[in-house]
């Protein structure tokens, strides 16, 4: 489970309680809702399979239809966002940022990471080469898309370690894309975390985590849900079926005996031959992940850089 | 449902007898399954929802494994049975072909029909321009990719009737990516059919037919599934929860009452939100679209220029 | 040579005159300058190697600086530009107009026109199918993207007239990207004339115009300078060392004799052996050319939409 | 000037006699030339502006061509050559090797090294997690394409070395685009040296070096000229015509007093304005770039991995 707020509302489904150790809070928007779901004890890491730490969505189902109002006011929304999670970390104010887009390039739904480097303003090489251009309220920024295992035979967190060692940031910030469980997030919700990407999250396979203990720096998450796997959508299906069958008395026996084992085996029965690698994306998803990433990148421009109006953001690109 | 093979096992299933108007053969190679259906009577285009003619589907599991003695043995294989097709339209030997493309390049699951054009060996301008050019066996081929209603305002039957009436082909033969209801054959499968395009059919949403009514030439239609719909994986996976609780007595009368309503209604509800443009697709579509773009554009060169031996295709691509 | 300045200026070099039946008007404009060139005269039509009719230039050097204060201007003047010249055309108000966009998709400096047709605002489907979802000030379009004849076997010419045929627009309007001969023209200049395209021009090779002639209907061309043909680099680097050796009064016999066959005889022989397809472009074409397309796509909205503000633009993109 | 042979080519025109300290040796297969400069003297070093070492350089002007059968025979003599240099370089025989894409991926020209890292066999995560499916002569083998400077802010040598120091490879591969001097040569040589990368050499401007100094262990670089500066279009197209003039026994003393300084002024004129960014390329050279970069691949897959039949390199792509 990839997103916490699904975590949480699955955990309180499965217990039909409130969890101990979560704190949640809402926000609301013209164009959007906040949630902050805060997981504080370690009796809350284990029922959410979450570390503890802020997990902050921006659910703005209007990211799908392409008004740049909406865009604008989400570009603000990450700024903002970001920008409380930095400062919770009481962090110098002359600080240095290394963004790292996770993913790979060459497989649509997973691509966000890269292309959000593609359009972060990367201004390291100028406080280097050219520290006369650098003007007042912009930060130390540098980006890396260190690829996939299957293309490049490391460990996306061994390329980002020894990159780190060489950089010296205060900080990271990774943008990757996540799987949701819920159809309705793909691409309209953003989560931010200020615990990193733990290990095997995320759409691709990563075997180490990316976070404090691997990094010795901060690590804030930004992830953006570009599919739901087959697998959940099967199993919705039959909760569904099931829960129309509990309005029959005789049912409810039979539910008792066969499920949830049964609904498991029909899915695996279903989809293994494929192992697990069927997704569900919109026909447009293209579309949807260049969108998004500009998003992303504004966002995470708005909160390093805020010397920069956005109008001259593009005057930054490489 | 665009697979003949598939509109035939579910026609079965559903009566439990044969399709009175159907013949079926198969044939077996080393790496593929080879499965003829022929429609030929109204009454079996009525049960199959299918038009009247010969669908030839080409099943070749190894086609995702990106093995080169699979593909060639493929290649070699569309060529034959198109071959085949072409043979039994008695059309001039020195015939002008023209095939289409159709689908969006921009949607990656969408953009079979389009890579495919890229990829074809086009020599009607080495027959205008260039006559001494062009050798034995080689026929007169042009190509066009018209693009998608959403994109060019126009429908891509509107396109290809006038190209059609300027080129003035014999035949015309479509390259589309098709929805399958099994996730198995993304892919996998190839379908070759001398029916041409029905309307509304493929991955895309044409409204008018490319067939011999619309275009008053024969049309081959060339078509791989790409996507299975996410409501067939919902769908298939309630069907099999049905069938084992059916094992249980009980349940044989709440499923006659329930069934099948509840199933399409649960369904709706679960994906509704989405307009039925939710697709399932494997994580690595972009690179077996482009191994497969290759693998038809190359039957279709072995069927049309017996002249040019395979390794020599790429001197004539443009 | 494809800009009408560019050619007006070597005329008056050649002949060291004002060219009879020319007439030149020159605006200017915060970031732009404005160069209006008529050919009026079938003397003006031969000297200056283009057919009568009405050059529009815009000159920004900004374009290139990815300044979006400057984007904006260009887009609103080759919107008002392009609303001229259909003006002058008296046609109905209710016109239908067909997008062209000529070259090649896999050739980036070749790539404006297609990819201005992915950024084009086409509504003609929603005239038929949605007609209560187009609002006041919105005219009927539509656009197609005909490929290269190297890719498809057929001239551009022929295509766009068998489509024209279907859609019986009043207006076609083509974008392409053409050759300057000089650098500092690479996509900073627009170019619209009513004179559609002639024979041979553009960086493609199409052998057959797009004109009122072939077509029947008028034709405005769109064109922006993508590359520069490496021969008159040469050419004109030879020119300038000419320039500098002619101070000496020695030189000038010696410039009487050889000149100019020496000239093109040493391009012939630097260049020959690649055919005269060696290409001068900036090393950042790519996002060049994605830039401008959107910039005349804009522009071209704003000509045929005035009922849409360009800040929803998005919301009609297919 | 990034190839040594064009390097040797201009010293020994400069000083119109052999250059000490550097020895030349020719082999002739059946589509391809093979030129070995080997600088050997702190003097040739001097005069030929490259470090000590061994340049291989393969032409092959059928490369161009799209034929098979000469992509083979170069994909077998970068291999062979590849070997060789490894070889004299007494490495263990389970070695570790990290090849290096440089160049940026959105920069057509310039994208030669990235997707030569696409196409690379990777193996060292199976190595790792799958032992078991590493057959014999197949080496540990890992890849990054690390971006360029305007994109990530780091210099491409920071990144290796960082992940240099993580992954521990035994000898480093970098692959990158070259501006060659010659046009003729624009995709048609490979240049292999065991001399690593010098600061500030290749399509791009890094300004450190990779290669033994800064990385602690042996670099190869292979190299294949995509461009050629605009300058020396200019800048040859005057040389020639000084030649042809310099027939004239006037103009010898015309010649001495103005050249070379002249030629040099007048490129600066023509070309400055552009900050000497203008590249010439063939047109198709989208399509060079992407069959030249697996021609690389396969060469290096072919020194690396002995125990990989060519036909079956598409099993290990990721």
């Amino acid at each position: 489970m990839d997103l916490a707020v699904e975590a949480h509302d699955l955990a309180r489904a499965k217990t039909g309680a409130e969890i101990p150790g979560v704190r949640v809070e809402k926000e609301t928007f013209s164009h959007a809702t906040v949630t902050v779901v805060r997981v504080e004890t370690a009796e809350a890491e284990q029922i959410m399979q979450k570390p503890r730490g802020t997990y902050i969505t921006i659910d703005a189902p209007g990211l799908r239809q392409n008004d740049r109002t909406v865009h604008q006011e989400i570009v603000k929304l990450i700024g903002d966002k970001v920008g409380l999670l930095i400062q919770d970390l009481r962090l110098p104010k002359e600080m240095s940022v290394l963004i790292i887009g996770l993913g790979n390039w060459h497989a649509t739904p997973d691509a966000l990471g890269p292309r959000t480097v593609d359009y972060t303003l990367v201004t390291r090489h100028l406080f280097r080469y050219a520290p006369q251009e650098v003007g007042q309220g912009i930060r130390e920024v540098s980006a890396l898309a260190p690829g996939v295992l299957g293309v490049t035979g490391i460990e996306s967190a061994e390329i980002i370690r020894g990159v780190v060692e060489k950089v010296q940031p205060h900080l990271i910030i990774t943008v990757d894309a996540l799987a949701a469980r819920n159809v309705e997030r793909i691409t309209t919700s953003v989560q931010l975390a200020n615990t990193g990407i733990s290990p095997g999250s995320g759409v691709g396979n990563d075997r180490t985590g990316i976070n404090r203990e691997t990094m010795g720096i901060p690590v804030i998450a930004v992830g953006v849900p570009t599919v739901v796997h087959a697998a959940f959508i099967a199993g919705d299906a039959m909760e569904r079926l099931w829960q129309e069958l509990n309005k029959n008395p005789n049912m409810q026996k039979v539910y008792k005996v066969l499920h949830p084992d049964l609904v498991q085996n029909v899915v695996d029965d279903l989809l293994k031959p494929h192992g697990g690698q069927l997704m569900v994306t919109p026909r447009e998803i293209d579309t949807l992940i260049q969108n998004t990433s500009r998003i992303v990148a504004g966002g995470i421009a708005a909160a390093l850089h805020p010397g920069i109006p956005p109008e001259d953001y593009s005057l930054y690109l490489g």
